[in-house]
């Protein structure tokens, strides 16, 4: 823990769950991810954490911005982005909503269908236009499902037409699936998209930018490479596939920029057994999936939880607090804690910084969303 | 839909999406309920729908609140319902939450553990207690795991030693599962209940009450059992295993009241295919798991989703708008869609009056919470 975050915890004791976010490990972040890979632009995904003190500093920091959203695009401009530097990244778009994102000066739009190039077609004439293309998530903790991303196949043919829909065919995206831990996974992708390239030159359609999505990991419970082992088996996969003509290319951090610069901060409200017998503990906190830690979900991302006790640590089953039986957090984990915790003991979860506060639910059993301090 | 709710839409035309729910059939269940059912005193799961017009109508029509946090209690006041129609059903609560609850004047607590009845015994004296048992789910479409309720033996232990603690040993609940199916799922329960009362009563404790729980479901696209069928089979277990000394019994209906009442009205943002071979049609709405569908977890809740279009239902994929994979409603679930379907078609997606606006997210992918209107 930082002294500037001590500083708070000590000055504001706020009441818990609340998360605590370190702007200096986002900033420390952003430029180590920067020297990694300094031929790519940076689009913070803007979904992983929308906070203005968050946007602010990488606006200023120069960072461009990949939003989901037409508010998400308003909090980029509002933090101080100019339009050129925001990527409206969602391929499902009402048409209002691109006409209105046009409006505002974006002018670089996601698809992966007829019908979304067409509602680019309507509402946004001559802009950038990426498609996204279906590929393989193996190695990811959360792997994206085929909601995402059409084949190759009807990527070529999209693009191909798209200048005769009066937009300008930019590029491809893929996505390998979010907290990849196995950077060879772009390579695959590489070899798809260098491919599509070739093949839409011959009918002289010259893309220009590769974006290689998200999915650069935080360090939760396990080690995971860093940003220079990501950028130098993307840079080799790059070479290998596009030889001296690499594109123009894009990254989508999400997670990568903010997950380790937030910790939340949860009270243990019950410890209790099942039964005389039972050897589990079930440990209650008052956080859970549905007031931020949705990404538990089928214990798919595991955050380092801490305590100060120094009991020996003994498994524990650990679930938030409302009455919703799916609010577990982690069952099958392998989760330890002290044996000397106690209710009322603060706990530690760490590496929070993404997903965590707009997952929250508005009210749900009547508590409150959580609450946020940026630092 | 009824003459007053095509009469608002007509009027109000509200932007997608949005709830509208029609009190009318609110109050209707509740009374077919009651009907049913004259000898339970009725809780409602406010966690179920909080509005306040849902909680106003339902305390004037005499029933109880089953709350889950201190803001419930406050809520359910606030709609009219004195203190002593409060149940804090919640096993899981920090200390100073039950003497905020017992400031507020409720006297009636659940548990389901040692250190919640300490709690219990610490700051909220001469109050009645129940205590939650472990049962089977069989037959639930929203199962409950093992995070509520303690075994028999343990319930027994903890029951037998209330009154040293100075709280009153009021009585058991159990919990069959959320949305169950199946009414003969109340008689095990019941069975185990009533051995209970038998042997705490041999320890000189007499206990007074039964809460049955909720589960009692609504119609989704599967026909359910009327409530006189459960009724009829909860009333004849009742019997079965207390013979001429039936307890006092409470019902906590949450979906069971208000999912009919409530309609989605959705907009088709995006109709897809992944390939030009693809068999399935993705079709996007304006509405996802984290905008308040977030009971398609797992495909468990499956909705009557309604388009007013005649052509030939075709299997569809329904996804929701954000730009998370995990946001996909409807894939396994055989889904049909009439193969006329357009962008920008309005759908109704039915019965989601429960467990859908509170469980919305506060603003993931910079997506407002569901709005809802209570007509």
């Amino acid at each position: 823990m930082s002294k500037k975050v001590a500083a708070f915890l000590n000055d504001r004791r706020p009441p818990t769950p609340f998360l605590v976010l370190d702007l200096g490990i986002v900033e420390s972040n952003f430029k180590a991810l920067r020297k990694a890979m300094p031929d790519s632009r940076i689009y913070y995904a803007v979904k992983a954490n929308p906070a203005p003190e968050i946007l602010t500093l990488l606006a200023r920091q120069g960072a461009c911005f990949d939003a989901a959203s037409v508010p998400e695009i308003e909090m980029a401009l509002a933090a101080g982005a100019g339009p050129e530097r925001i990527s409206y990244g969602n391929t499902i778009k009402k048409e209002v909503d691109i006409a209105r994102a046009y409006e505002l000066g974006v002018r670089m739009f996601a698809f992966d269908s007829a019908a979304e190039l067409d509602k680019l077609s309507q509402a946004a004439p001559a802009s950038r236009v990426f498609c996204r293309i279906l590929t393989s998530n193996e190695g990811a903790d959360w792997p994206l499902s085929r909601k995402f991303g059409c084949d190759p196949a009807m990527a070529y043919e999209l693009l191909r037409i798209a200048p005769s829909k009066g937009v300008v065919p930019y590029g491809l995206s893929f996505h390998v699936g979010s907290q990849q831990r196995d950077p060879k996974q772009w390579d695959n992708a590489l070899k798809t998209t260098a491919e599509l390239f070739q093949r839409l030159k011959v009918d002289g359609v010259q893309l220009q930018m590769v974006n290689l999505g998200g999915g650069f990991p935080t360090r939760y419970r396990q080690e995971v490479p860093s940003p220079r082992v990501y950028a130098r088996t993307i840079h080799k996969a790059l070479l290998t596939h596009f030889g001296n003509s690499i594109p123009d290319t894009v990254i989508e951090p999400g997670r990568a920029l903010v997950g380790s610069a937030g910790v939340i901060h949860s009270e243990v409200v019950l410890i209790s057994k099942k039964s005389a017998t039972d050897e589990k503990r079930w440990v209650f906190l008052d956080i859970g999936k549905f007031g931020g830690l949705a990404e538990t979900m089928d214990e798919a991302i595991q955050y380092p939880i801490v305590s100060a006790r120094n009991g020996r640590p003994e498994p524990v089953i650990l679930a938030g607090p409302t009455c919703d039986s799916m609010d577990v957090l982690y069952e099958r984990a392998d989760y330890r804690l002290p044996n000397d915790l106690k209710v009322g003991d603060r706990l530690e979860i760490r590496a929070t910084g993404a997903y965590t506060t707009t997952y929250a639910s508005v009210a749900f059993n009547g508590f409150q969303p959580l609450a946020a301090y940026y630092i």
